[in-house]
């Protein structure tokens, strides 16, 4: 009935660097570029014309799109930005590097922090300079509703409005749409979609820049659900996507 | 009161290929990704810090906005596309090189197809395949209202009803604006701002890639217009531009 695709921004400087990045606006790596392209060029293969495309705040998920974009030739596009596709907000983390949080805190630790579903991590204080509250992109946001750290749960639930509000009336449209987001984010509507519990998502993991294709009923149930591309390169990076917590 | 930022789009392919191109959607040259740099850069020393942008459906234009986003740190404004803000269109001459048109036609009559106000090139037939009717970009545009050559005149008409229904609300409102066009969409603006007559619009050249700041009273009259970097600079961009037409 529909297709929705979903893809995760390429890798960012702070994936690489292995740092939590959450709300921090960082860049793509020339790798992340590359894969941006790259998934591009598997969508058009694909014969994906997209109508619109929602994306979050954040410049990785961005300029992941606009490869996308310039790849199958739609530029023209309407684009929507919302912060409620923003990563997961890593409070207190944003910056940290996962390895040696590990090794501060325990690896236990950094698994709930970054897994489990209704554990957030040590929240944003006032004052702390990575909090943005004057930052003009979130100006819609009241200083109650800002962030301070989240949880996946947290993430689901400002996700979800967004979805029901804005994207779902344009996919009964018949409209194309593509989502452009985070690790989290997207982990936030697969549960949705597929329905998982609390305990089931903490075992998914979404590659980056690998695009995500959900065939939709008219209710917008999922009847499939496939990555486009090579069956074990998605393996191996879904693999070393949940390897990243770890101290060694 | 207020101020309007106006940006022609960098070098495309066609420019360097000195090609009449109207519709057609070439990509910037890497000469034009420089420009759009630049003066992204420029408007970041300026102060600049836009709150929306408006652009056309063409991807040398689109590129040459996402590279000044990129480098204001503003890619997550809302971004407004219109065919409206598209580049005249240059009927059958669409493809033709602007040298050899003019030792085929004389220098006068391309000159008067380039840049005399009401005097149309010629019109693409029906079946011509640089005519576009399936595009889906513009699947707004009915048959009828679907161009096939413009005089300035003509893109004047279709540009302003843009201009006072999406743009100047926008800029009432007080949000910092930016517009990324073409030649001659942002001649037909100039032109309505600056209240020139169809003679005087002749000999105004808009250079590529160099930022054109309007500031506008509240009546949304100039009282000062001004382009950003060096004066010399920007005066033989403008001569550049004059001399394209000729065909020596």
């Amino acid at each position: 009935m529909y297709k929705l695709v979903l893809l995760r921004h390429g890798e960012s400087v702070w994936n690489l660097e292995n740092r939590f990045t959450g709300w921090t606006d960082v860049a793509l790596t020339e790798r992340g570029r590359a894969e941006a392209r790259r998934a591009g060029r598997q969508l058009r293969e694909a014969g994906f014309a997209f109508d619109i495309a929602y994306t979050s705040m954040l410049k990785r998920a961005i300029h992941t799109l606009w490869l996308v974009q310039e790849e199958l030739e739609r530029e023209w596009i309407p684009v929507e930005h919302s912060w409620r596709l923003n990563e997961r907000h890593y409070g207190a983390l944003q910056g940290l590097n996962k390895a040696e949080t590990a090794a501060e805190f325990g690896e236990e630790q950094v698994t709930a922090w970054r897994r489990s579903y209704d554990v957030p991590p040590p929240p944003l204080e006032d004052g702390d300079a990575r909090l943005g509250l004057d930052d003009p992109r979130y100006a819609d946001l009241a200083p109650a509703e800002f962030p301070r750290a989240e949880c996946l749960k947290d993430t689901v639930e400002r996700f979800l409005p967004y979805w029901h509000e804005a994207i779902v009336p344009t996919i009964r449209a018949g409209k194309s749409t593509l989502i452009v987001a985070h690790g989290n984010s997207l982990r936030a509507l697969v549960k949705y979609l597929d329905g998982l519990s609390d305990a089931a998502i903490v075992d998914v993991n979404i590659p980056t820049g690998v695009p995500l294709v959900y065939e939709l009923d008219a209710d917008l149930k999922p009847t499939a659900r496939y990555y486009l591309g090579d069956a074990a390169e998605v393996a191996a990076a879904m693999e070393g996507v949940a390897r990243q917590g770890r101290a060694a």
